[in-house]
């Protein structure tokens, strides 16, 4: 369900009364009824209602009726929504806590995130940035990447939220060449096994021979070097301000982006509101939508309930070909 | 006319044989004859002719003829084209040299720069990184920006070549005042005096209230809240994977990014080669093509003018208002 203050109730509420996600797959809510309620009030959704459950297997699958595992940890009387929590930052973690255990449990054959806030998880004493972290800490995961998934191209990330002056550090060929065959095995399991890949440089120009920066010639050639020697159909590294305008004209399936910005900012730019990000490495089928809690448009019903959707059906779709 | 091995001289010829172009300014090349007829060769440009002329006023303007400023600076049997030599990056940093000297005379109105190699330059023995480095300093000129427009939104550096590790350091408070005050003498300008400025963010989702980084807070918000203080319609700081977003549906006219590929991943994602870089705070107006010097294709005719041709219509856009 992801923040309780945030949109996320609101586009989980509106995703699953959507026929073509009844279709998709069989889905729950883990969160808060009285929250969800609410998100349905302000969603102008009359004749969906919401059916409180206490273990999975009292889940209806009902048109209209949303089965949600109500973890009851929200004092609504002191919930202020769109504003940060410890009390809520505290509840989403919980809701992930859950997911993953059913997920371990195998009741549950893919988990999509909602919306949460940094800073809410921190003041609730959490020392997570996100859910991946999370999640890659309770299923023992060491290789993982975030990969996103867009009707145009897909992208995935060598780091992650890492501040811009702290990502050079973070580069080097092992992580690189983990990233390009995490995605080349989501690509293969997706059912492309012929896709292209594209690996950017870290700085502009991919260096412009050595000039802008060495980490293309030390950690990033080597590392799609070694890739292209193990089978994978991947080059690089190509001008990070060229890349995402050969990806979309069609040259490369997936671009490995070497940080957050450098991948989402052509995304969102190309695919907003349709992209899916898919963690990739994890035993637990993954994905989450692409924006955040939105805490300045929450309660107003303005949502759009488009990123859950696809994360839904993306979600669906890896889950089926597990 | 840019390095003579790249594809500066075939883009020079290609544009300044349009109509729209000859109706635009009366336009010059500064470079080498030889290197331009064969440009005219390789363009498949018959009954156009390479006129070259020791002296600016000896240029005649005529339809078909390309007045050339004769450096002779190349030895036309050692020319490698696509390949970077001294002996071209000489040549590149000599027209420019040129150019500066014709324009600090008064006699050009404006400049507009091909591409050059910046490796080239280097094995010549120059220490600059490209042309507005050079610019600035034989200018004298402390405070200037590359800025880029284009028909979807322009787009302003904070940091222009830097290496990615070297980004944050170069970031202040200072920078991004004097930068968004450039930007906006630029856009009023230009005509556009109610333009509305947005300023990205360094880090992921713009620190995420300092989560991901501290340069918002203590460097951009301020620089952003002074700005205002002077009554520059701006705002600040924003997600950088959203404010591109923000821009192309209409709510900012000019993005400002605290680095290189932050600004050009989305620009030429959605602009690509009808953007034209002008460097603002400089006492000559100068425009500068998006595009590299394409050593891969050089030679084949293929190279694309279009930049070329917006930047010459943009240089005399800036050069009539000045």
């Amino acid at each position: 369900m992801g923040d309780p203050a945030g949109i996320g109730p609101e586009v989980c509420v509106k995703a699953l009364t959507k026929h073509e996600i009844s279709k998709a797959a069989r889905c729950l809510v883990i969160g808060d009824s009285q929250v969800l309620r609410y998100a349905v009030k302000v969603s102008k959704l009359p004749g969906t209602t919401i059916h409180p459950i206490s273990d999975i297997s009292e889940a209806k699958f009902t048109p209209n009726q949303i089965d949600v595992l109500d973890l009851k940890n929200i004092d609504l009387p002191k919930l202020k929504m769109g504003e940060v929590s410890a009390m809520c930052g505290k509840a989403s973690i919980e809701y992930i806590e859950k997911a993953v255990a059913l997920a371990k449990a195998k009741k549950i054959d893919g988990l999509v995130t909602g919306p949460i806030n940094k800073e809410a998880i921190h003041k609730a004493g959490f020392k997570f940035d996100g859910h991946t972290e999370l999640l890659a800490k309770r299923t023992g995961t060491k290789k993982y990447a975030m990969l996103f998934v867009s009707d145009k191209f897909w992208v995935v990330l060598v780091t992650t939220h890492a501040p811009l002056k702290a990502v050079s550090k973070q580069i080097n060929k092992k992580r690189v060449l983990e990233t390009i065959r995490l995605a080349n095995e989501a690509l293969k399991r997706s059912g492309k096994p012929k896709a292209r890949i594209g690996v950017a440089g870290l700085n502009p120009h991919a260096g412009e021979a050595g000039i802008f920066g060495k980490e293309e010639k030390k950690q990033i050639a080597p590392a799609v070097a070694e890739a292209r020697k193990q089978g994978i159909n991947v080059e690089g590294p190509i001008s990070p301000d060229a890349i995402f305008g050969l990806a979309l004209a069609g040259k490369y399936d997936l671009v490995v982006a070497m940080y957050h910005d450098q991948g989402l900012i052509p995304l969102k730019l190309v695919s907003f509101n349709k992209s899916v990000n898919v963690t990739v490495g994890l035993p637990i089928v993954r994905t989450s939508v692409d924006h955040g809690t939105g805490f300045n448009i929450v309660g107003k019903g303005w949502a759009n309930p488009g990123s859950m959707i696809e994360a839904i059906k993306v979600a669906a779709h890896f889950a089926r070909s597990k």
